[in-house]
């Protein structure tokens, strides 16, 4: 074979092109979640099929809205309608996907290991999105939800009507299986008790039960309902939610989960058991374990990244979304992760691999642009910040469907908004 | 009191019209089954708000389709499709319902006790129908469902929806949960087969799992299918079914079911489990464990009633539906419990009470007149024989619904059908 090549080309000529593949560099990406996706769809833009390649690698063949989970597995909106097809939005021309699970970055060989198979990259973003974090707190693994994926959000809607399905089977009752609880009153849990309360008059019809047999409860460590958001904004939530049946338990920490329901503490020596068919985490996020397995130093997964978002120490690892940390100057505390700052960081990331593929050195700081914060209590209620004025109610609920239609845009641009957007808004 | 009551009324005259009060004969009617609510309907016709009380006592304030609750177990038909309130179909100026459970009836003192009260008859009409008989298998009560009424149908539906969300959220994926094992080659197998293959297309989709890694599973201890029927048609039932995916283990016994699946004997000595999310038992039914209760004499329930529907040495307690046990004289077996005879038995009882209560003593004699039989394969296919003539495919499937449809014409007349009729035909 060596001969029928040497024999048409001149050997010389022939290590020159070798030269030339070998310098167009190879871009790979880990995840297609806010952060990940937003890198691609802008490096397709700004980067030429000439100057780089670029894979995109991710778990499943969708992305998926991590901000709607909450309604998933409330039950109150399919899943389907909060995931949508990689390849529909990237260029496949100039985007490879490819479908795989990371299992370890091996940064001194600049390699990705993969479930089915190993990737070898000059750039990587990694974008590999959140885990729950459990706090050591025993159980919680085994016996406890967290809305995480598409996966996790249906088996939680169907845990929810199958305990409701089972409740009339049994001669003798059991009012625990219709007990709900809710491990967390931040963003996540407030939103998810939001679609709960909505979704629970709906199950009652369905399966026969008494309403008042039904028993919400939230359970938060913390002293407060929503840390960092305005008080009269979370008094409003409060109160809302305590109308539609929420019983908040704050400053009341779990101390264990079992298959009968959860262990809190009360007082100092004191703990008391809650029965529950059903409890759901939403009490605290991690960056992904990947990190910490490529030896990577992180804090709970998350690593404080340069300002430029590379990896401290690398010139070629980029880290986004829930993975990076990013200091909040003015309060010295980490940002929250959140879709809006992973997309942004997305952005910014974009150009910067793009600036590093033309050999610029000079780098771009991100810093975040908080436009607002709107948590949804449900259909048609909310609470929020946004364009620096508060807000409650269907006003809240309609800035936040903005949002949601908002990131779609950033992503998929219109048609995506047109194919996946929120419009029933009134 | 008793001194107020004497006083202005004649102590002769307030007797007499005790007399005449006690002379209007109260007739208690258990269950709102087929064979319950055909008395009942048809009682109130012949009936006079003059010479009788009615009373139809049952558990729910609905009546259900007991045979249509195979396609609400399998999630292809909601179950609010499959059941009725009582009090559309009963005329409430001549008949009193209440809502109730029979514990137990005391003959000597003409008595039915309920979980909440207790009523006196003069005539009672038995129909309490049918209970699963799991003839003493270790593991099948615990672990095994059962089709037998709304709430364990739309728990099935609910179950196998959630082995199938929870695969995927699982790191090793376990395929047995995406195994449903059904118990019996008989009636209700058959069609909750017929449906299940129909259903799991939806669910794969549903839940993002590999059709190929679902398996479903007959397996009945004799050896045959569909018994009684003519064989030309059980062979279309059986390649039908396989074709759409289901393994037929036929002449296997279920030895014990478990958390796991089941175990079955295979050969003499041998046994083998076969691991299943599910276990569906639909292997047999037996009559109401009340009659048992009462100190009836019956065999698994079923009582052989006389000839006008009579307990034996009773005069005045009527039995019809799947409690009572008829002698099919040509081939000397019993015929099978069936929604056609028990509504045969309910006309025909109805017409032997209203004799009675108008002082005749001459009884009509029941003959069950068999006018076909349909066994479902689902939507649109269908075994049967009808009019004397064999039937498969679509045309049997049509005959099928028009059954159905004739059950409620039967009972609820004209608005029924069109409430709650099958005219998806075509």
């Amino acid at each position: 074979m060596a001969a029928d090549r040497d024999g048409p080309f001149d050997q010389k000529y022939f290590k020159k092109v070798e030269v030339i593949t070998l310098r167009k560099p190879k871009i790979v990406i880990l995840g297609a979640g806010y952060g990940g996706l937003m890198t691609a769809t802008r490096l397709q833009k700004a980067v030429g099929v000439n100057e780089a390649d670029i894979v995109l690698i991710n778990k499943n063949d969708y992305h998926y809205e991590t901000t709607w989970l909450h309604e998933a597995s409330a039950g109150t909106l399919h899943h389907d309608k909060v995931r949508y097809d990689v390849r529909d939005v990237i260029d496949r021309h100039k985007v490879e996907f490819v479908q795989g699970s990371v299992e370890e970055i091996k940064m001194d060989e600049k390699r990705v290991i993969l479930e089915n198979g190993d990737i070898v990259y000059d750039y990587l973003v990694i974008a590999l999105g959140a885990e729950p974090e459990t706090f050591g707190i025993k159980g919680l693994k085994e016996y406890a939800f967290s809305i995480v994926n598409v996966n996790s959000a249906r088996q939680i809607r169907e845990h929810i009507e199958y305990q409701f399905a089972t409740y009339n089977t049994e001669a003798e009752k059991k009012d625990e299986r219709l007990t709900i609880v809710v491990g967390g009153a931040g963003f996540t849990g407030i939103e998810f008790l939001g679609e709960l309360t909505n979704r629970v008059p709906e199950l009652c019809r369905e399966y026969d039960v008494d309403y008042h047999k039904v028993k919400i409860v939230c359970v938060e460590a913390a002293p407060m309902v929503l840390p960092g958001f305005d008080p009269e904004l979370v008094n409003y939530a409060v109160a809302t939610l305590e109308k539609k049946g929420v019983e908040f338990r704050i400053g009341t920490a779990i101390k264990e989960a079992t298959p009968e329901g959860i262990i809190v503490a009360k007082g100092e020596e004191e703990v008391e058991e809650i029965k529950a068919g059903t409890v759901v985490w939403a009490a605290g996020v991690r960056g992904n374990s990947v990190i910490e397995k490529s030896g990577i130093e992180a804090m709970r997964g998350r690593v404080k990244v340069q300002p430029d978002l590379r990896l401290p120490g690398s010139d070629d690892v980029f880290i986004v979304g829930d993975c990076s940390l990013i200091i909040n100057e003015e309060i010295n505390r980490p940002y929250p992760p959140t879709a809006q700052i992973a997309m942004q960081q997305g952005e910014v990331c974009a150009r910067n691999i793009a600036a590093l593929v033309r050999g610029k050195s000079e780098m771009e700081t991100f810093t975040p642009d908080i436009k607002g914060t709107v948590c949804s209590l449900g259909e048609d209620d909310a609470i929020g910040v946004a364009f620096g004025k508060k807000m409650v109610g269907t006003k809240a609920s309609f800035m936040k469907k903005m949002i949601d239609n908002r990131a779609l845009y950033m992503i998929g641009g219109p048609s995506l908004v047109l194919k996946k957007g929120k419009f029933n808004v009134l």
